[in-house]
């Protein structure tokens, strides 16, 4: 237990905080389909993740695995939203009313990982005002309003590429730290904001290599 | 000559097939913008890899950036996906005709990295025969003969969660041997047959987590 505790309170590196949040979906995702336990293999599989690599990861923090059994998922959901400090309910802004906009807001792509989508934004005034899933699409005006208001760190893009940089620097203006975009353009902002892409092309070139050779 | 000969020559390691297929997005997307030089902070600004490193993957085969210009990004693309083997042209089958279906139809988040889409499938009647960018959708039935003739080893989920599934065991039995699933649902394969997923909510626990501690 003192163990535990120490470790998480311990800043992780990159890579294993990237991992611990693949786990956490992957963990996310058979808890739903009603499972109650997952072994290592098994995560291995679906995260593309080496098995002895996620019992190294998930014993450092005093998780073990029962040999024919795996790891308790609800157990290790907590574990790792503890770990990852990520155990609340976090507002998200949307920005794009358009047919990914519509797509992301009425999956529960983000819901199921505790990220609540606050508010849908589009500079197109014909959609603003229209309803996506239960939102009204609102003006980029209000935006920062509803930052402040709500609490925003996080902007998810779903705008054309065209649009990407001015939409990022309407969030930035807001205070929003973490954008996540699902255009591939490069997009500039401050060096105390992250920007995170959606990278469905990157991932094929790289399963591409693998399958090739 | 040599040495960089060798080098494209081995095999590359998971870490450094990813990270080069994320340089190749950004430098994908800078010569788009009309750039034609690119410093490694640069990179590392839109990849969250730190510039030692990709100074020091792009060394590992012979490409050195010069001081106060950076590399030329004509040069390194070629390089890059000749090391990938990924030069030609892959034909994709996309199997969703919904919003999201609709939207990655319509973008060039494929196209601008050789995947071209050689057609649309959806199981819903309605939908087949509607035009979607260029593509008239078809029916599933249809897809292990394009699969064959067109050589399409790649196909793109964009299905609600439980049809993922039944989705990819259909590109499987037709011969596809990776699939990227914007669904979070999780998928099962035969063993030869890879399966990436689009992450946006662990991408952004993973920065929160940066940004919260």
């Amino acid at each position: 237990m003192a163990r535990e505790e120490s470790l998480s309170q311990e800043r992780l590196t990159v890579g294993v905080a990237a991992r611990l949040s693949r786990y956490l979906q992957v963990l996310t995702q058979a808890k739903k389909m009603g499972r109650d336990s997952i072994s290592s293999q098994e995560i291995g599989e679906y995260t593309n993740v080496n098995a002895t690599q996620i019992r190294r990861d998930l014993s450092g923090f005093g998780k073990f695995g029962k040999r024919g059994v795996g790891y308790n998922i609800d157990s290790l959901i907590g574990e790792i939203r503890g770990i990852l400090r990520t155990s609340g309910q976090h507002n998200i802004a949307l920005i794009g009313a358009g047919d990914l906009g519509r797509a992301i807001a009425s999956s529960t792509v983000f819901a199921d990982h505790g990220f609540h989508i606050a508010g849908v934004f589009d500079s197109d005034p014909r959609k603003v005002g229209t309803q996506i899933s239960s939102l009204s699409v609102q003006n980029p005006a209000t935006l920062a309003e509803m930052v402040r208001e709500k609490n925003i760190i996080v902007g998810v893009l779903a705008v054309p590429p065209a649009a990407a940089q001015p939409a990022a620097d309407a969030l930035v203006d807001a205070g929003v730290k973490i954008i996540f975009s699902y255009s591939d353009a490069l997009i500039d902002t401050p060096p105390d904001v992250t920007v995170h892409r959606s990278s469905p092309a990157a991932a094929l070139l790289y399963a591409l290599y693998f399958h090739l050779t």
